[in-house]
């Protein structure tokens, strides 16, 4: 059950290589799951009041082809692993069925003061 | 007396057209700004525990001639108006001797719930 | 006749004084630029490819209230201005009814050498 | 032989959460890599005139502690394997003496065209 996010490619995303810029699609996987966190039930905003933020702590990220200017991308999220502190998530990015890029990414909930701290509800309930 | 700050062209502020994406020239600026608000004895983490952010209010800019990769930056910072309220500034990027780009920048001083409030004495020090 | 944009507010848009980094606003003006260029008929990877950019020359822009994360921004974007080589549009970006943000952008269109050129009809149409 | 490059925390880097976002790593240590390959006697912007770009094939980060705004960051590159095609390196991000951030990454040179080629003989030394 992948939850599925469409992001465009546009000017400031692109480097003089004439692609987008490899850390972009950090970016681009995040805002998928800041749309995931949401569409789950959660308010990051309200989390964040509460005390609690996401943190990413592991990232391994395979880059297999280039987007470019315009391409319209559709970025999947796909929980992975889940335990009462900690998120894996698999992430990917098509452009139509061409796989551009892959990532696990390994996220923890913190208190705002930085330690670690039990993830919510909504995400323990994918383990 | 201008402030004189140097900083470097790297990848990431590139975009597809070779050069220096335009959008880019604003972080170089505030660069250079962070740099003169301390060398004028402000503290930015300090301030803001104490209540206090600056907010840029307006800004012109004029874009004269591209960066590039590698190229090493001057970025001036001049003073030229100071009121209780309101700071302006005169910022220019240069490549050696060659203009790239220059702008007017007008600051204001606000408290964290984004009520307009007094700048620090070091900057009303510049009226 | 205002082109429509909508965009949202990403965590890679915001900055530690928990609003959106003032730079990033140029961000979100340029991808409505780009939409409407689109929707006025033009090609930007193929006016490339046939060697013609289009480069800012000038902004003046001001800040009135400031985006937060999860904020789906309204940007419009209003010809003012056409010559042979010059155009000016007119930017805003709300927030439901707030005008959060405004600017007066200059665009020129360029040669891949960097010297200026006319601008596409397509362009040209609205002087 | 680890290369040392030290770069600073700006306002840009920064997000909401008051630390710097996580995908601003990947450009402190792309930075890194550009004097790495500057020092060691090359020249991007001549290698790209030739045909020959860097791509980013794989990448494993970790994030150990977080950045703030005014960190003075030091990032070390040390090349771990070097074949004709593909250039492994380790790369840290400490302050002080904290470890904040780790990463292996695993580059390829290609043509514009994108398909991959011989690395540099300035690369394969390190081999």
């Amino acid at each position: 059950m992948a939850h599925h996010f469409t992001t465009r490619v546009y000017y400031e995303d692109t480097d003089m290589g004439g692609i987008v810029y490899h850390a972009n699609y950090l970016k681009f996987i995040e805002r998928a799951r800041s749309e995931w966190v949401e569409q789950i039930g959660l308010d990051q905003l309200a989390l964040r009041e509460a005390g609690l933020v996401f943190a990413v702590r592991r990232i391994t990220a395979e880059f297999h082809a280039p987007a470019r200017l315009g391409d319209v991308l559709e970025v999947t999220t796909t929980p992975k692993s889940v335990t009462a502190a900690r998120l894996g998530l698999h992430q990917q990015v098509h452009l139509g069925k061409a796989l551009l890029f892959e990532a696990d990414i390994e996220l923890v909930a913190m208190t705002l003061a930085g330690r670690p701290t039990r993830l919510p509800p909504e995400i323990r309930a994918f383990g």
